[in-house]
């Protein structure tokens, strides 16, 4: 009907511009993608991929797919959203889930991610240090190289807690899923 | 990184060419679209809408987001494909749901839909007279004016049995969240 942008969509764009300086490129899992100077982030969905970029990643922010009432209430009492002027490192995830994760159930995906592997309690205790948006791609009328863009952010002293974090999630049952991991950090201007 | 479509992507083009005519179109809540002689199922994302089509949407097959595994295990048994040679009778039903719904948590949207509304239950009792295709469009890049696609097909004497269906969904408590919805009766050829 229309090719306006989803409202709730980003783009991040991978290349020699943006406010974000990439400090290292690690690929966990799967194929690399080509290491970059800085990452540019732009709300909406960028038309092309700028001649001078190397990558061009786009994700929509959308309603909570295994979040209780209860934990819901407890992050918004406790979360804080990206961007806080303290906030000058940053953490951009890509990641992608293996066909056997989505061919789950509802309840079988959700047991092993809260359940099995305490996803949300274990983001739950480093808020508010670390600020997260979640991005959606697979869903897209596009086929995406990822099915989820994490962009985090957290001043430079809760560094070490945010990778205590992340140790203990990629150490869960969850993370058996992962078919692609791609974890870049950023620090800003 | 590229822009090949979703493999799980499908276009519904309204206008005067397709296998599908259209024999009602029907506005229950919101606004209309224009009114069609025929309707193109096309797989994957239709580049543009062709001259003379009067509208095109598109939505992707996606992992369930309410069924347990024990429903599907019931609905895996019983379902058929849509396609079926006897399954000349077809209906659209374009949907969106309101911000209120997609602002409840996860357990609460579960709520409402099966145990209070039933819908999975209600859904499994037109099995496999009735075959279904659901399609999501709220997570695409481009803001889209439905956030479902449903397709689906069933035999011309089952067509009552298919009315009642609708019916009892309509009349429950998850419809109280829906924002706009258009069904459009098609035959084949």
């Amino acid at each position: 009907m229309t090719d306006a942008p989803n409202s709730r969509a980003f783009t991040f764009i991978g290349g020699d511009h943006g406010n974000w300086a990439v400090v290292s490129q690690r690929t966990l899992l799967g194929a690399p993608i080509a290491q970059v100077a800085r990452v540019d982030i732009v709300p909406g969905i960028a038309p092309a991929i700028p001649s001078n970029a190397a990558w061009s990643l786009r994700g929509v922010a959308t309603n909570d797919r295994y979040t209780t009432a209860v934990e819901k209430a407890e992050l918004v009492k406790r979360q804080v959203p990206i961007g806080r002027t303290e906030a000058t490192r940053a953490t951009l995830v890509l990641m992608r889930k293996t066909t056997a994760w989505w061919a789950l159930a509802q309840d079988e995906r959700r047991a092993i991610l809260e359940e099995q592997s305490h996803h949300i309690a274990i983001g739950l205790r480093y808020l508010p240090a670390v600020a997260r948006r979640l991005l959606h791609c697979r869903d897209f009328g596009t086929a995406e190289p990822f099915d989820f863009i994490g962009f985090l952010d957290y001043a430079p002293a809760d560094e070490a807690a945010f990778d205590d974090m992340l140790a203990q999630l990629r150490a869960t049952r969850e993370w058996d899923f992962m078919d692609r991991e791609i974890d870049i950090r950023l620090t800003g201007a």
